[in-house]
């Protein structure tokens, strides 16, 4: 709002409009990007180490959240900068005890106790007491000890802030940090330290706000509201239950049927439908905070023990665990399950946020089953299938709506591992897809027919082991290929049916139609999808392109997009 | 030693041997495999939640060094156990300050802080001190402040310990960890209390042997010795130079060149070959120790603001670092160079230590340009190539010596970015071949050659971009295309060259050769090499059978290892 963003700011999130996070290439005022939590110390003390080594003599300064506090690299970065007396640095922790989801762990609970407390006068009141208590003394101190006073208060102050005082930093706070003046008067004061500073800054999420400031974890990442009732505006069309609900309802049935099962987040209850076993049998839940690379090894000792965790992470977040998913997982070949979210396209949260890497990351961990469900329904029976699977196993389901199919109470049945299913068939071509993009290649197949092309649809449901019984006849007979997926196209789920092929000498014609090798930018799922050319309508117009078929017979020339015109 | 494995403890990390890292296939005293730092406490964690839900009752204990518990699971792990007083759990602290290079950060100041001031004795002093500069007292303590100075004891102890206490550990330490009976009788009063407990151990890296307590870093991963001399049994044929010491010794040369050139590792510096600038120009180098998130993100910093960071990281360690590579590298376009080490097949530490995932995880990561060297001499063009660069880049090496190539000490010139060469042709078979595998590739095209098969044979240099503009007129040309990489399969180099044909309409059959989906076990190099089919001899004869040519005319026919007759 400050950094000549205001009057854009109505385009917030929008494509084409101002991002949600910060961004380099954006403003000048952003001086490094950002998007998942923990990382500005680490930014912050790479630059004062350039402007040192350089010379120069600026100020840097890093602002870092309660709940970011918690993740592992924000405590290496610590670590690092208490280590550099002579590298002035400032570290702003913005503490309003809440994360996405209110904060956990051991430093959340010490942080309150300094944010209840502030420093001198717990300290100053708690000596003053003790000494009340002195057989010689009671009553009121004598004057004469109010050096002896002085100098126990020197000897305890380190209590408050001693976890970064021991770390090296100099402590300044807590303060009151929608109080202007005092946080000016503190910054100036931390500039005249020579090494590094930890500003405790107590803030309230949403303050000014009433409605915000009452519901701090809803308005997190709030849509679209009425400003005078605070609440959201509905959406003009009904939508079936999101995965992520789906996912959530179902996890609780299947934790009421079997005590060992337990569920994992790390600070995404509310957004991986993990609040709704939170609030349904939480002594089934565990919600670390913002570390997932403690949620993955932690559900590793889990299952080495006799439980079986099913760790609810978005994709793009799991990419801060994948050496403990190789690692503490894969090569140990331990039974535990993941569910990404927001796999995919996820609109208005932009490049940092797309869960377009996990299908080429995951291929190649060792020992690791990996699936994605078509729908809502089939998510059920995949949950299932990874539970009762003997090795560790994942499925991504994308962000939003399911596809509104009915669903099951109970009795899922597990789905045979690495088996397929055909869904239509034709004879002109074929096409493979992966998780969400079954839906749409079924659209793409009706518009082909219309246009006198015959395909046949299968749903890969397996990524790993791929269905080579079902797919290489088909590909062999048929002898055209499209794959489709909502990820990226390097290594990812076409190449790898390209591989198996091609290991087993099927050279066919393959179009993979993907995410190619590009950032999304943040705009709607559709905006997205349009500008990858991945709507129905796009697709069936890139494969006709591909095959040299005549393009539609409907009269309807959808427009490739520009990025495809290479 | 004392697990069972005593008696094959001649075997230690030979093929088929004892390995040299916990692993739970191989005894059920290894409860959790590792290979990383960090994960303990993780571990331990995830197995004591699984005890108390399940009632039972068995003791949780996790160990980590003072070395890895900078690395940030280690902190995330301690945050949770401390927030859960009810949950039993110990984790013994070894601080023999070391990790495999002398340890870095505040922590590690901390923690020599404790180990040198034993706690009780240093406080009570302090405080008796303070006393005894009060104006009114003066010498001696008077026996009616006894309860005073109890009080005032209460106040500072947390002070020692005081970061783990106050993340809500009980601490207690540090004591002798080799005296037997003290560590006893400490772990029994541990066990004693309710919740997570602290217990501080003060060990000598290599105790008892007075060679290795005199060189901890050179005998931390020692190979062969004589027991009496403490020497390393020197190596039968005289090696060309490491490529880790090409890279350090020309990174030297061009941080002398420009000042704006800094090197960076995390506790890998004899290993990477940092030492070596260490050593020369130690403003131009950091350790950030066991924090591999970290130092990448502060890599981005760095180059935010004019230095030129380059990052030194075993490949296999880098994993820990996947997200921060996209986000704070790749995303933002910053001009960082990392050089992984250890790159491929890594002999005796085993599955854990490969370097058999980065050249698919880095496929997909946005803007990077990625390559590798075929000998020492490339490699010092590729650095300064990365480093003229204005973007993300790595180049990975392997472990070991290099191909034994004449080095230029200066003047190097960079390469095209994107550009391969052609070392030799030949109209039956087109290889490409990626860094190390090179060599490989000629001395293939040679046994091919003396059964009159003649073959192109390409040095890629580039995973990304790809010379497509030099390779796809060779393929189409030739017709039959084989690919040789040190590292996985699965999206990999060959990977990436099959996507790219099959997008351009070459539909050729293509062998691919590298690390198929399987962990490779710890032995010889050498030994791993032919246990995946990957010598010359072998990879010849797997050509001739996938192109169906007459094997071997020259009487020998090596075996085709087990793994490939499926």
């Amino acid at each position: 709002m400050i950094t000549g963003r205001y009057g854009d700011f109505h385009t917030l999130r929008q494509q084409g409009g101002v991002a949600g996070y910060l961004k380099r290439c954006e403003s000048h005022f952003d001086h490094f990007g950002a998007g998942h939590a923990s990382t500005s110390i680490s930014a912050a003390l790479g630059m004062a180490i350039a402007r040192d080594r350089r010379g120069e003599s600026y100020k840097c300064v890093a602002v870092i959240g309660d709940g970011a506090l918690t993740g592992g690299m924000a405590l290496e970065a610590i670590n690092h900068a208490g280590h550099l007396p002579n590298t002035p640095l400032l570290v702003v922790l913005n503490d309003n005890d809440m994360s996405i989801s209110p904060p956990v762990g051991a430093l959340s609970t010490y942080l309150n106790r300094m944010r209840l407390s502030p420093p001198m006068q717990f300290l100053s009141g708690s000596v003053e007491e003790s000494m009340k208590h002195l057989p010689f003394m009671g009553g009121e101190l004598p004057p004469e000890l109010n050096r002896l006073k002085e100098s126990m208060r020197r000897l305890a102050v380190p209590k408050v802030g001693a976890v970064f005082e021991e770390l090296g930093f100099t402590y300044m706070g807590p303060i009151d940090g929608h109080d202007i003046s005092e946080m000016t008067r503190t910054f100036q004061a931390a500039h005249r330290v020579g090494g590094p500073v930890m500003v405790h800054v107590v803030t309230t999420k949403g303050k000014g706000y009433p409605y915000a400031e009452a519901d701090q974890v809803g308005y997190h990442a709030q849509s679209a509201f009425d400003l005078d009732t605070g609440k959201a505006r509905p959406s003009k069309t009904p939508k079936p239950p999101s995965y992520s609900k789906v996912f959530g309802q179902t996890l609780v049935k299947l934790c009421e049927q079997d005590s060992t099962v337990i569920g994992i987040t790390a600070a995404m209850a509310t957004g991986t439908g993990l609040d709704i076993l939170q609030k349904a049998i939480p002594a089934q839940y565990v919600d670390v905070g913002i570390a997932e690379q403690h949620a993955v090894t932690l559900a590793g000792g889990m299952a080495c023990q006799g439980l079986k965790p099913v760790v609810a992470i978005y994709s793009t977040f799991l990419q801060r665990a994948f050496d403990q998913l190789i690692h503490d997982i894969g090569i140990q070949k331990l039974p535990v399950t993941f569910v990404l979210d927001r796999a995919g396209i996820v609109g208005a949260d932009g490049p940092t946020h797309q869960g377009q890497y996990d299908i080429s990351y995951f291929r190649a961990i060792p020992n690791f089953t990996v699936m994605a469900p078509r729908d809502e329904a089939e998510l059920q029976r995949m949950l299932v299938t990874c539970l009762q699977h003997d090795g560790p196993a994942a499925l991504r389901i994308p962000r939003g709506p399911g596809e509104g199919v009915p669903l099951m109470e109970e009795g899922w049945e597990p789905l045979p591992i690495g088996c397929g299913e055909t869904l239509c068939s034709g004879d002109d071509l074929l096409i493979v897809a992966y998780g969400s993009m079954v839906s749409r290649a079924l659209a793409t197949a009706d518009l082909l027919r219309a246009s006198g092309i015959e395909a046949t649809v299968v749903n890969a449901r397996f990524l790993r082991p791929l269905d080579e019984a079902l797919i290489h006849p088909l590909a062999r007979r048929i002898g055209k290929v499209v794959t489709m997926e909502e990820g990226a196209l390097s290594g990812g789920f076409g190449a790898a049916l390209l591989e198996s092929l091609s290991d087993h000498d099927l050279m066919l014609p393959l179009l993979r139609l993907g995410i190619p090798d590009q950032l999304v930018d943040h705009a709607t799922p559709q905006q997205s999808f349009e500008a990858l050319g991945l709507t129905p309508e796009q697709m069936k117009e890139r494969i006709c392109n591909r095959f040299e078929w005549e393009a539609s017979k409907t009269g309807t020339t959808p427009e490739t997009p520009s990025l495809l015109k290479r």
